[in-house]
């Protein structure tokens, strides 16, 4: 008696869901009986919506965010301040800038960060063309604001040696206390940089 | 200013991958970011594997399972045992059970499990059909091999009084200390069952 094979339009399904990140064989089987089984509708907007973004979203120009048009809303908007360029690592952390209502400035995303160990170097970021963005001879200063994770300080750091070199002015997100937390609910690290940093 | 928006294409995928059990709208964003900037071609090949698997896959007119075809590989075989049913929660649970090699009788997947609080009881489970299945006048007798959770375990009690109730013979997947384990490293719970069920 063999050992018993899933039908195969079943198996392609579990091998195309276990390529998302952090998806292993038994969650991906637990997502294809879910689909199957219980949302139907759910399985054919998700491949409608996979065909749909994989042929309209493309990289803006500019900013290298995702985008429907060849240049994305933010960096034609006239509102804009021109001479801020804020460098984040993802399209989501751009959301989060924009929602704190306190940037006007323009954007740079990385759509990663360096991560050695991964095989993503300068090259897979594709700093050339931020470097073109920078120095298009309107941006006065680079905002740093990747995360504040060992490999998006690592990505600051090089980036802040690679535009300061050209001459521009490069700043980072300020470190210390976030807004609304009680100092005994804060980690040591946080606290030291806050000293630091005190004005 | 207003707070950015994702180009609608990334949101329509973001909303449709939070569909998925046990993904929240940042597990979403990644996967989302994670297929378009690294692995179109995953994209393409998930999309097809959906479509493939909705347009293909029904289940199985006698075992419930997913099968390409009216009546599985196993229920059409010759070689099984039609006199023995074997009832699981899932397909994986039914590879599993094929894997060991020490079954040759027939399968009733129930595609799930009762669970009151989310609202999963008997009718949504059809156990009409597998009722139907059992009272073929060949089953001789019904192996429940629902899991050993809460759930299962409910599962179980309820079909078993069930089947019993219309004259078949039912029992259950033994329960005790695994093969290839130390006592010492097997839990208080399974200890006291493997003593009580000693033979």
């Amino acid at each position: 008696m063999s050992s018993l094979q899933d039908p195969e339009p079943l198996q392609k399904l579990v091998d195309a869901l276990k390529r998302l990140p952090g998806v292993g064989v038994r969650t991906a089987r637990r997502m294809a009986y879910h689909m199957l089984q219980h949302d139907r509708q759910g399985a054919f907007d998700l491949s409608a919506a996979l065909d749909a973004a994989l042929s309209n979203l493309r990289h803006c120009a500019l900013c290298n965010s995702f985008s429907v048009l060849e240049i994305c809303e933010i960096c034609s908007s006239p509102k804009r301040d021109s001479t801020l360029l804020c460098v984040v690592e993802t399209p989501a952390d751009q959301n989060t800038i924009e929602s704190s209502h306190g940037y006007s400035g323009l954007y740079y995303v990385l759509m990663g960060r360096l991560a050695p160990l991964e095989g993503i170097g300068p090259n897979q970021l594709q700093f050339e063309q931020l470097l073109s963005r920078a120095l298009n001879g309107t941006v006065k200063e680079v905002i740093l604001a990747t995360n504040f994770t060992a490999e998006g300080e690592t990505t600051a750091h090089y980036l802040s040696d690679l535009l300061e070199s050209k001459g521009l002015k490069v700043t980072r997100l300020a470190r210390g206390v976030p807004a609304g937390s009680e100092l005994e609910y804060v980690d040591a690290g946080t606290i030291a940089w806050a000293l630091m940093e005190r004005r």
